[in-house]
Formats: C-alpha cells, sequence, structure tokens
C-alpha cells in the first residue's frame, strides 16, 4: 500500500490522509496508525493535489550517520562498529513539493542527503533483528539536509545544523510492501545524479537498526528513521557543491518514488 | 497557574490535565495549549493522584549545554560564545514519582542534571529577545538524565547518552507565573544536595535562549527548552557519582516545586 498526505479540494485545509491506487488516493478517516483508520468514500485525483505533506506525524526523527562505507570514506571518518545515531527535530519536517529554505542563520553550506526512511508502526522496545519487521510500517523517501557549517565548524553537536525548518524533508509516499535490502538510492540536483547507492551497501541494515534503537529506547509508532546517505553529499566534492535559490533535488528511491523539492532562501 | 497531567480514578485510564489551586485539582477538557481547554467540575485531591505524567505533551525536546560559568568549568570545557544545543528523544520522557531506569545498555555511569525547564506556548520563530515571554507558557523542573559513558567516550553524538527511556523526568507542575531571572535550582541524591546554583548565573539567561533557538527554527507549541545544568554533576566529583538502584533524586526549583524519582535498574 502507498499512504500519503495531502492537502486538497477534497481534504481539510490541513489536510487528510489516504492511500494511493494508481492515480487516485482514496482519503482515510483517520491517520494510518489510528486504530480507527477507515478508508472513506471520497477520493482525489493525483493531479488535484495542491500541497503533500510529510505522509505520517512523527513524535521523533533518529538518523544515522556514516552508513555506507564509501560515504564514511569520502567524509574521512573512520567505519563506525555501533551505529552512529543523530536527532532532527520534528519541526524540521517537510513535504514533497515544499521548499527547502536556506536558513537566514546558515545559509552558506546546506548539502543534500538522499536516505532511505524507515516509519515504524509500532512500540518497539528490545526487540530483535528478526522481528524487526513486524514493528516497521513502511519507507519513504527523505532528504536530511544539512548545514554543514554548522554541524562540522561551529557546533560541538550536530542537532542545530541538522534541524533548521525544512531540513527534514519526507515523502511523498509510503510504501509499506517493498523489500529494502537492496535498493537504489540517488540524489539528483538539477537533474544530475550526485548520489547513487544501494541499500545493499548499509553498514547496518534495516533490521539491524531497528534492533539496536530499540535496545536503547522505545520506538514509538510513527518514528522516522534516516539510515545513514550514500556517497557524493556536496560538501567532500571539489570544489565542494552546497544547495542555492532555485536549485532542484529529487530523492530518487527504488520501489518508493521521489521526492524533489527546489531550493529558496529565507524571507 | 499550576498546570499538571495525572491519573487518579476521576481521569481516563491515560490521564487527564489539570489545574492545581490549594491541593485541588481541577481537571481540563483538554490539554492546556489546546483552543477548547477548558475546567471541568471534576476535581480530584492531590493525595488521590496515582500517576503524575509528563505535564505537557512535547513535539521535541532541546537542551542546552554548559550554560552555567561553573559547571563548563567543572566539566573542562571552554565557556560557550553561542548557546550549545542538542536533543532528546520525547520517548525519553517520564514524569514526578517514576522510576528513572538504568538501561541495560549502558548502566553504569547514569547521571543526573537538574534543569529549570521552559515550555513553549505558541509557536515561536524569528523572536527578540524583548517577545521571548510572550512565547513562553511557563516552567516545569527537568532531570536532563545522561549516560555519561555513551555521551563521553563510547559515542560521537549525545543524542543517544541523552535518550534512553526515562532520560527527560519532568513536572509534576508547569509553573506560568514566574520570574525566572533569579531562582534557585538544587539537585539532591538521598537527600544531600549534590547541586545548588540560581538561574541568575545562567550564560544564556531565559530570554537570551528562546529568542536564539527560535532564529534556528521554530519552536512548536509544547517545546521543552532544558536550559542547563549547574554545578555539581556526578561524573566530574572524584570519586564519580553514577545512580545506583534504589537512589532517590529530587530536583528542586524555587517558585515551581518537587519532581522526585526514584532509580531502578532495568528488567
Amino acid at each position: 500500500m502507498k499512504y500519503l498526505r495531502i492537502v486538497s479540494s477534497q481534504t481539510k485545509s490541513e489536510g487528510s490522509y489516504g492511500i494511493l491506487k494508481g492515480d487516485i488516493i482514496h482519503l482515510l478517516s483517520d491517520p494510518p496508525l489510528s486504530a480507527h483508520s477507515n478508508v472513506t468514500d471520497i477520493t482525489c485525483a493525483l493531479d488535484e493535489v495542491k500541497k503533500f505533506l510529510p505522509p505520517i506525524q512523527s513524535p521523533n526523527i533518529i538518523a544515522l550517520g556514516l552508513n555506507y562505507t564509501e560515504h564514511a570514506n569520502e567524509s574521512k571518518m573512520d567505519l563506525p562498529s555501533a551505529p552512529i545515531i543523530f536527532l532532527k527535530t520534528t519541526s524540521a519536517l517537510t513535504g514533497h513539493l515544499q521548499p527547502i529554505i536556506l536558513p537566514s542563520e546558515a545559509p552558506s553550506e546546506v548539502d543534500y542527503e538522499a536516505e532511505l526512511t524507515i516509519v515504524i508502526g509500532k512500540s518497539a522496545k528490545n526487540i530483535s533483528e528478526n522481528e524487526a519487521f513486524d514493528y516497521i510500517f513502511g519507507y519513504t523517501c527523505g532528504n536530511d539536509v544539512s548545514a554543514r557549517d554548522c554541524q562540522l565548524r561551529l557546533d560541538k553537536q550536530w542537532a542545530r545544523g541538522k534541524s533548521f525548518d525544512t531540513f527534514a524533508s519526507v515523502g511523498p509516499i509510503i510504501e509499506t510492501e517493498l523489500n529494502p535490502s537492496n535498493l537504489n538510492v540517488q540524489c539528483l540536483l538539477n537533474g544530475n545524479i550526485m548520489q547513487n547507492g544501494s541499500t545493499s551497501d548499509l553498514i547496518f541494515n534495516v533490521p539491524q537498526i531497528v534492533s539496536y534503537l530499540s535496545r536503547q529506547m522505545t520506538l514509538l509508532p510513527g518514528t522516522l528513521i534516516m539510515t545513514g546517505t550514500p556517497p557524493g553529499v556536496g560538501f567532500v566534492r571539489e570544489p565542494p557543491v552546497f544547495l542555492k535559490p532555485n536549485d532542484r533535488v529529487e530523492v530518487k528511491i527504488e520501489g518508493i518514488g521521489t521526492l524533489e523539492n527546489s531550493v529558496i532562501a529565507e524571507d
């Protein structure tokens, strides 16, 4: 199933959840993880959508650093022996076709990171790798946008550089029927392929990530887990490539689709 | 006003919000930040409370590191020129008289941090220091519990060591009528004063913190901001002091009250 959340003339102004079948969205009565969620008889064509919202309401966004060997190498960092965890604020969430905003506080070194993003479906604590898929609702495309100056030079922690508004772009759909073990993950900037990898190259794979994290904390329903980014990010290039106004960034993940955002400067 | 959230025989099983007047809790129809929140005619005596819950539902927990001069000195860290920001997961929240759990993954170096905790009342973006108080709902007691081995030796980021379940204890009340500029903040361990400071010694004070953070990100209603801890944490003592099963930790903040938690090992 392909879940999404949209605003259209058929929805409330704050948007509604729906299921995409072909080009038609069948609206849901309640969020997909709610016990009361039913398919209504209200539909909306995909080309009638006015706004794509993040496809789930998330209590936390957990992200992994350096989870592809080649990205760890290009970042000149040692390979991690356990997942490197950091957090992004939920205020950073944005959706498909919404702008990524270069923040006035740190507009100059904003970078893209295409990431397979796990959506947790039910509360997960101390679960094994074998059980992990029972707790996963589905997968979406994520862009772990990062202000490299804050992350790598100015701040002691990555939190701020990863949490400016619009720095967690996700969507447009959550695909619930997907084997995440060998998916092509790409980032395109203005149509040019900048990142290109496969989830088969993840240092810690999806069940290992979910099991590990569930031993550190309770993964609440709706939690987003950004699984790390393949090689090709902007800051390691020579010369470095950073996002600038009017850029167009796409995260393409095999079996899920394409998350596209334009780039604008903060007012 | 003193807001809290409790479970009692008068509430739903998942708890209700209320206002404390004297020793009587007047239950609210809806969460305090909801537009529909009204005082009901249902009351509950304070000594009838079965469980104290975190007094607000929070979209994010933002915390400041090294925000008291003496704590920066005792930690052998340079004084920060801008607030040091890190994040805790909302899954770490727990309430007054609930246990702090020493996690099986890192039970040995769990430390307390008493902190004045700001509760944001309405969405705040790019606000000035002069406007900051208009966006603050109130203040509560917070214990920014920290696994020092994870935070300082094992991990590259503080996120995991600050986010084990029960590592964000807050409550019991949110006090909305309080001048936060000169409040005594204490942590007591088994009745002994371990931390003792005043918010007048904050390097970045409350309006500076809210204004600064609002320039980095939108502070959503209900956001908790832990403002940093005064000197006396356990890991810098000789010998170091860490929490162990059956310990009792109290965070006492002048004008707010006392947040108490016992300590247990994970099952």
